[in-house]
């Protein structure tokens, strides 16, 4: 198999795609090059692949001490620039997060490939055979925040859908991860595969990665990993396809028949077991006739967290603050709660219909008859009956790893994983069909 | 079931989402009034759609007078400003048309509904029971040219999978688009379901155009139906998710171990059979070592095509003309086409990775390991081997029926069918579980 992308018809002199733009700097450089290595990505065998990712994991643990001190740089660097506990927080690595990223390749090392996957197939009354056949997508763009393990995860999760990789870390990071990514090169090329299958943007500068998000033929899916201020970028300046994984304004709504123990239990776990993330809960919506039953003991089961409520609400919890339409509008990402009671299960959809992020939404009830109108008109990538929000993750819904989780309905929609880094192509055998 | 937007928990006065914005003026309105409608649209039953479709194709049966009455005012106009012979062609109905339009609408509503579909599911350790469900995506956003058959093809479409449409054609099918949307907006009143599901822009200003591409948070999905500069402007303005299905830049490559007369039959069929379609070829790349004995005679039999070609093929073919690096680029859509004589399969393939526009790219070959290798390397929504491109067309392929072929990876690729009008929910059943 030739992976030489040059090619040796007529007058064609040079191999890039028509498609793939003619913009010079280092930005288009990078990604050309990634290009012209995600064919070779796209060819080899599962098997050569694994092999790669599983050297990537020997690597990162053989030379832990490397990306230690890289990472030591950083954080100096960072603290000097007067970074916050939760920035530090997410850029320090230790011996455990190595750990965890050495865990993670190998456990995508073995997980089955999503490439060649025949997802259905058919005969047309002409004989013609039809397949719909999973291929990789090709370069996929990842744009992160802070975290450094992300660039081994996410190198990972592309490498074993069959794709090459570019990453644009954030400036803190970037000793971290151009120590990380050294190895992965270093990795591919010992497994047969060209180091351009992963490339690291080492310019961070705001210009640089609007170039990156506007690769047009280069980069066939972005992926940011970060903030709603990241998101907002991608939404404002990509032009190449990209996947959000967007806010987590998410509701839980104990109706009538809801067996109050269990919904306490759901409700404090979705809000408390870990309530910086996107699949807790922002806002309870608590059915009227139940109100006086459940608020006052979700409030004592709910301790350290900030109630804000309607006037509905407040008349049973008289400590709790009014809630404005910005709360019920807000991801809180902590230790707040907002509160409204409605007078059924239409009023608890509409709520949710207006304010929902589109994420997760969960009911507690002993309905059959309520939990199918929820899950049926609830418009989100996941709606739980009877359980916790925070199960809506690739990991806990058993896809074996996740890169993120979308709110958006096309392509993509909840926990992304390994299939959501693949596309379709139709493959179709004939033996001298003619359309007449 | 309450289909009222409006909600009766605590503070909250108006039922639309925060995040379809604030924007004023008819285009959000419109856009406003069709996602309303898409909620009643989603939950109701198949059967009640279908009813509406149906009711659809009775009401262009009997009124295709009033709708040959209002396209005879639009192309007098069209007439009277110079339209040319194709774009009259594209505008003008008549009787046969409309039978054609009210046959597509039922056979549509005959279909199974895609709507409900469990496309996979299983069971956690933990006994949750995770199932992916297919469901509409909301409201699909069509903006089309010249045609008005497409005004009820694609509302049949985007109905049956129980989406809202939100139509923009040309202005110089607006009479014609405003009698059949007349009789669609009755059709659903009197099948139970609110007009606004199909909603029109009468506006058919470039401004209304670019405002409604810009609807985030209304239109789920934007489908342009047209030629290039209509998808460059999509591309160009569009802020809400789209789909395009863009150009048809595809190749047949004759192998040396071709059936010789296969080739050039599925080589006069890809060509000629409609040359003006997006499945025909531009290109044909020849193996060297078959070029004597092919490009006489697939000259031969290309009746009244230009052939225009490298230096390899003008010594055989002293008739073509040069062919430029632009002519290799582009889809004529027309009775003209591009050769090239390629030293092996490697060639063939780097020359369509160049030039290829991800369309659909056949091969002729006698050989396993050739029409494998094509297979596996050509990135491409379909490949086919030994058989007509042509066939890559929702109909030929068996969807039943299509909205355009979508040449970009993400959500859809290739012929787009009622599937491709929908998204995917997590649908998640708990007994209490919480996570620890």
């Amino acid at each position: 198999m030739t992976t030489s992308p040059s090619i040796s018809a007529g007058r064609v002199t040079s191999g890039e795609p028509v498609g793939a733009g003619t913009a010079a700097g280092a930005v288009a450089s990078l990604g050309r090059s990634a290009r012209v290595a995600s064919r070779v990505v796209a060819t080899a065998s599962s098997g050569v692949r694994d092999g790669a990712i599983e050297r990537w994991a020997d690597a990162l643990e053989r030379h832990a001490d490397r990306i230690l001190d890289a990472n030591q740089t950083d954080v100096d660097r960072a603290v000097g620039a007067g970074m916050g506990a939760t920035g530090l927080d997410r850029l320090r690595l230790d011996g455990a997060r190595i750990v965890a990223m050495v865990t993670g390749l190998r456990r995508v090392a073995s997980m089955p490939s999503p490439v060649g996957e025949v997802v259905d197939g058919w005969v047309r009354p002409n004989g013609l055979r039809v397949e719909r056949v999973r291929v990789p997508l090709g370069v996929i763009g990842v744009i992160y925040e802070n975290r450094p393990n992300v660039t081994s995860d996410a190198a990972g999760l592309s490498l074993k859908a069959g794709n090459a990789t570019m990453l644009r870390g954030s400036g803190s990071a970037i000793a971290t991860n151009s120590a990380i990514v050294a190895l992965l090169r270093d990795g591919l090329v010992s497994a047969g595969l060209p180091a351009d299958a992963v490339v690291l943007l080492e310019d961070t500068s705001h210009r640089a990665a609007v170039e990156f998000m506007q690769l047009q033929g280069i980069v066939d899916c972005l992926i940011p990993r970060g903030g709603h201020e990241l998101v907002e970028s991608v939404r404002a300046h990509a032009t190449v396809p990209y996947v959000i994984d967007g806010d987590g304004n998410c509701h839980l709504y104990v109706d009538v028949t809801a067996d109050l123990d269990q919904a306490e239990e759901i409700a404090a776990n979705a809000k408390m077991q870990r309530p910086g993330v996107c699949n807790s809960i922002e806002t309870l919506l608590v059915h009227a006739d139940v109100a006086d039953a459940f608020l006052p003991r979700v409030a004592r089961r709910l301790v350290g967290v900030t109630l804000v409520g309607d006037e509905a609400t407040r008349r049973r919890l008289p400590d709790a603050e009014p809630a404005t339409e910005e709360d019920y509008a807000t991801e809180f990402l902590g230790m707040r709660l907002a509160v409204a009671v409605v007078d059924g299960l239409d009023a608890a959809v509409d709520h949710i219909y207006r304010y929902g992020s589109g994420h997760s939404e969960a009911i507690v009830t002993r309905d059959v008859a309520a939990a199918d109108a929820f899950t049926s008109r609830v418009d989100a990538a996941a709606v739980v009956v009877n359980a916790s929000t925070r199960f809506v993750d690739g990991e806990e819904l058993g896809l074996g790893a996740e890169i993120g989780i979308s709110t958006q309905k096309l392509h993509a929609r909840g926990p992304m994983g390994l299939r959501e880094l693949t596309c379709i192509r139709y493959v179709v055998h004939g033996n001298g069909q003619v359309r007449t």
